[in-house]
């Protein structure tokens, strides 16, 4: 048996309201929600971040959310959506999983995107604007 | 012109930093960033919410999102990434946004997963299971 909760979900080795289960992904409720409704959509594989997938299987999982956060709202009726991931960092299990949340005004879930500053100055900005352009030159020049 | 930001933005007609631009998307530097590096992914064309977003564009916009915070994490040295995606609530501009945010160890960013509570009992947690479980039927026995 796997050490990973979220392989064991996949396996079925331990319960959860699953919500979709698909070839290579599956959805669950998150037993500790945001908002009732609050699920996560993880790949059966066990990858620990984005970075790790393989572009087929983010594909499919991608493709479900997209369609996950339209079901939640017009299910719930909620007034939005929220659909996030966190790669190590706030990443509390180290399997992908993609939250994707019913939202409604005034629901009281603020704070996430904050503090917001400005870049220092224009140099501080062009230089990291320049280190993204040449890493994602370099990344699309290999594949 | 466009009254958008983010499709004149797309359209060149305002001065972004952009940082890879393709036929249906392209991304550039948040002005007001969670920290240095946020970037804003968009899709060319005006889409309010994800919901709203052909599956080709959607695919194309969260391959970029992909490829986009492996890139990120690598160019700036960062410990991971946030990706993130607002519809309607807490959305600031009403054009589709993905947002990837390096993230450090450490770096201050919370209260986005808070707060957490139980289900009030396991009927409350079923009836939403249920809602959604059905929802997905209904989305998928239609295409």
């Amino acid at each position: 048996m796997s050490a990973c909760p979220f392989c064991q979900i996949a396996a079925g080795e331990i319960p959860a309201a699953v919500v979709f289960a698909q070839p290579s992904c599956l959805a669950f409720l998150d037993h500790r929600p945001l908002f009732p409704g609050h699920c996560l959509l993880i790949p059966r594989s066990h990858y620990e971040t984005l970075a790790e997938l393989p572009p087929p299987v983010a594909a499919e999982l991608f493709s479900a959310a997209h369609r996950l956060s339209a079901v939640i709202e017009e299910a719930l009726g909620a007034d939005g959506s929220f659909v996030a991931l966190n790669n190590r960092v706030s990443q509390s299990v180290p399997h992908v999983h993609i939250h994707v949340v019913p939202r409604r005004k005034g629901d009281g879930l603020k704070g996430f995107f904050w503090p917001r500053r400005k870049y220092r100055d224009a140099a501080e900005m062009e230089q990291v604007h320049s280190s993204l352009v040449r890493a994602w030159e370099r990344a699309t020049s290999q594949s």
